[in-house]
């Protein structure tokens, strides 16, 4: 079994790593902290987990967390830097699910952030966990930054097309759209129900953090720095899941003949990512608790532009299932272990 | 492996059986039946099952049927009463989620479906199936009928008071809410999202089919043939959950002090029954795609009226959850087997 | 044109009364104060009154609202009993939103609202604003205490049966549902989308600050002191609407005949009291933005208990349009000026 | 008193007119046709009209129709360009709501909605009713051909970019997302509660009826034959609400400090369009209900891309208000008659 401690087990990422966590056959969760509610029962806070977990929450502390094999942070950014580095000197593996290690260039962190990075030698070795990307780095990995929910519904659509050099590199848009449960659980006005129910809206229009960790990654598959891509994020009436709808124009239009071929061939032994046929329309319920990806492209009339559909769970695949499926591969375990379960449908 | 046939898998009763099949380890789905859908794939239909399944919609064939250990049931009034007898003359057994057999008064049952009964014999010789009443005769049972999902949520809350002989029997009252999932996967005008979402209303409040059933259930609980209960359904604005809150006059207030202590003795070896903290209010998410009912007693000031909410999944506890409980226990398998995993919360 | 100050606009229920006012042809807002957001557009924080009003909020000033002609306050309790003696005093009239004088208990009201009572005179000397039952006294009032919610919508469904001595008083329920809007707009965890989208829970249930409202209003029907009520108030997972369903016990079985009439003359002459056919179900959707409480009767089998549902707005009838019903009434409008326009469905 | 019939009053659009008609003072609705529905009451239909309306519904008869002074075809596309010619000959005007006459290419026409057209006369004559555009046209029109929903929002957020020349053509793209009421109200399965809540999906992402009416109206802006638009329609889990997200590429990026300015400029003095600051973000809720058509402007860095947010409700600008606006327009009515009340929020 391994021992597996979470840091900032309070928010929506902490209760669904436990919601998972607790049917996994090889983890016992050892601890979860929160300074704000140290001494709760976890059942209390989280109903759903009655009968599953009699642990508490416990301020967080070093010695404790680094008794576990694993320690996942679902913490608000600025925490697993200053934790991390100690905990992985004492032999702790650490999924880091904030976005402390995802960006390699620390001045775009520090600017988006808005603090200097007190970690850059862990910046630098943390390993940034898409599998899909990333696996074979992932296996030995001490450290893994694991990735933001919209960048992962985002780059697993595009990779196919850049990786392939299959379009062009200056008119990537990324338009997407996400449930409200990835705003995380505070008290914020804007976030409450009579606010954000029954409506629809942009946000981060401007600019959004998840900005530059999407552009890293699609210049990463495409080997071209000088790639630009828009990214305009949404707030869906709902509590669960992504859709990002993808537009890049094709080098060459006959390449929309091999398209689908090509997504397939990338994607078939990938146990969460699922190329649905050409034309399809996935849903995000058909994603709803569970770890998958699913996809589809589409073409309008003669237009050199492919369309790509990507759907994903924002708390699993975009962060609880995600973390779990790395730590799957850090240990050398079946990487759908706990993870095999369907969505919830309807 | 318990060979499962399924009869009607189309509806939401349908798919929530696969979903929680899916991942249960002593049953292989051998055949799922439709007659509209004979030839589709189960996973084209239903998204989420992609990958889970290799199995298409056939038109229903009793030989094949009969092949199986077990059947379900998971179609409208009139079909069971007329394929079941014959499955189980042939060995197999059955699990009717319809209203088939939940009624044993037989003139009731014409009067509220409309048709005569095709079956007496069977209706006779039915278990109805909320195992936290009739685990025993369930063991056995060649025909179990499912309870409604209603009437779970309302049995369980009322059983304690009822058994123990607390309250009144001729003044119980069950105001019970349910998500939209309840009514079916047809094309309804009723229910399109354009006419529930961001309403509510009663409906059936002059009379639903499954008041005879709770009253049915009631009165045996009692033992008071008398027993009046007013049941009144509505119709909430989301896709899962039931929540009935539950109003009775206790005969001897004085027994407010005992009460939860009640609760909690009745149904403290149950694995699905969890009585919160005396004041707490369950929520329906607490329950979500899980097979647990919660459910919290209250008292206001010094009065007489103890009050229940009770919540469960409607298509699990309510349907389909139940259905596999109930297969457990037929089979000799551990009760909660297949049925562990959390709540899906947030 | 009646000059009107808001004091407390920047809630759900001062949004609702700017909304209405906008088009109301006898009103001129003249200022709407708010602590918090002095000197913000009253556009800036509401966009849908953008090209309605060139307001600008500004702390609270005695001198600049004893200009009106009349305040209503939408504050949370305890501010209008401090501020309203003195406007009284200057001549401006005072409909009162929040809860301050509507008990006429006082020793009640501070069990409640956790304070003593300020203005005991005025606690007195303020007419309960609804106009079904008060019409003459708010004609001349100098100060209205607007009904909450839940007391509106249960009081309109139960006053004709406790008017006319049909029902026995010791055993009235009233379950009740409410939008989330009735928590008003403040930035707390459990009001999040992602904490009460998709789910349904009673709250209060054990004691509600509007038990004691509605047990005042019903003993003044009934003209029955010992009148004994039980409310369960429960959250439902959308913005706007109030459903109560009401039971009380018929006196004598044989006056099911006559109830549909004896509501219909009840409610003949009143402009926002709709008594729908016997056995209908009326959907908060019909009430949505508009002043009216519609309602219907039912009956179950050869059962004594009478069922009535009842819907309303809560931001409207239940709030906002009520106190504007009530100015059209002290003014001497017509009582629906303003409140013509019919609910938005769907 | 302006006579006004309208054809096939039973779907959303069909209510939303009357809903707006109710109050419009310059109105007299004297009939509204339904085939189905002949002989019911509107009132008993759409409860929210009860006390507004005391008028059934009647099978459509030529001869009713023609003594009004103007017919809404509230209908599928078909019926409109059978019916309307008649109607004009006998002095009647028309706005049709449907498709029938809003694109100039019949082959396209045909080729979209699958069968030929049978008024190419009027197909011709038809004036396209945006009034942003065609304002003075529509006061003399004989027939106006009300825009789509989602046309009216992409062109309206478009229009300054084109008319000024300022955007490249080739690479417009517009990514948009509606409630479900703009699926109308008949009973499919795939537009349930249980389908589409907690849901998001794109459709019609290879190609939609709008995209053509959408781009003869982009091009027709941009006085360039050879645009190319890619128009990628979603479903959101509420009921009423356009918002579209759209991407252009400046021809010369240093245009985007006069951006704003020419956005403002274009829209000064309509009534129904909202230029809100550049970075806002617009939500659909600011306008349900209401005629307007807000958006903002946005830049992501140094990128030459300029991205619009548009949000209408799409029953009201993107359908039954537009059609009440072009009325009063073709009138020579205050165009915001009957159209001033404020969006209903929250």
């Amino acid at each position: 079994m391994i021992k597996v401690g979470i840091v900032g087990g309070t928010g929506y990422t902490g209760v669904e790593l436990l919601r998972i966590l607790a049917v996994h056959p090889e983890v016992a969760v050892r601890c979860i902290t929160s300074r704000s509610e140290a001494g709760m029962a976890v059942a209390d806070l989280y109903p759903n987990l009655r009968g599953h977990f009699d642990l508490n929450f416990t301020a967080p502390d070093l010695a404790t967390l680094a008794e576990c094999d694993l320690v996942f942070f679902a913490t608000p950014h600025g925490v697993a830097m200053r934790m991390a580095p100690e905990l992985i000197a004492r032999g702790t593996r650490v999924v880091d699910l904030s976005a402390d290690f995802r960006l390699k260039d620390l001045d775009v962190w520090a600017a988006w952030y808005g603090m200097p990075h007190e970690s850059p030698e862990w910046a630098e070795k943390a390993v940034y966990g898409l599998p899909e990307v990333a696996r074979e780095a992932i296996r030995s990995a001490k450290l893994v930054a694991n990735p933001g929910c919209y960048p992962t519904a985002v780059q697993l659509g595009l990779l196919p097309l850049l990786e392939q050099g299959l379009v062009k590199t200056d008119r990537i848009i990324a338009d997407a759209k996400s449930g409200a449960s990835g705003a995380g659980r505070q008290g914020k006005i804007g976030m409450l129900h009579g606010e954000i129910g029954e409506s629809f809206k942009a946000y981060g229009a401007s600019g959004h953090r998840h900005l530059p960790e999407i552009r890293q990654g699609l210049v990463a598959a495409a080997g071209d720095a000088s790639l630009g891509v828009t990214f305009v994020p949404h707030l869906l009436p709902m509590i669960r899941g992504i859709e990002a709808t993808l537009y890049a124009e094709l080098n060459d239009p006959a390449d929309f003949d091999r398209l689908q071929a090509v997504f397939e061939d990338r994607y078939r032994d990938e146990p969460f990512v699922d190329v649905l046929p050409f034309g399809s329309h996935p849903e995000t319920r058909s994603v709803r608790g569970a770890n998958h990806c699913r996809m589809a492209l589409h073409r309008q009339e003669d237009s050199a532009t492919v369309i790509v559909s990507s759907v994903i769970d924002n708390l699993v695949k975009g962060a609880a299932g995600q973390a779990v499926q790395n730590m799957n591969v850090m240990f050398g375990l079946q990487e759908d272990l706990g993870l095999q379960a369907p969505a919830l449908l309807p």
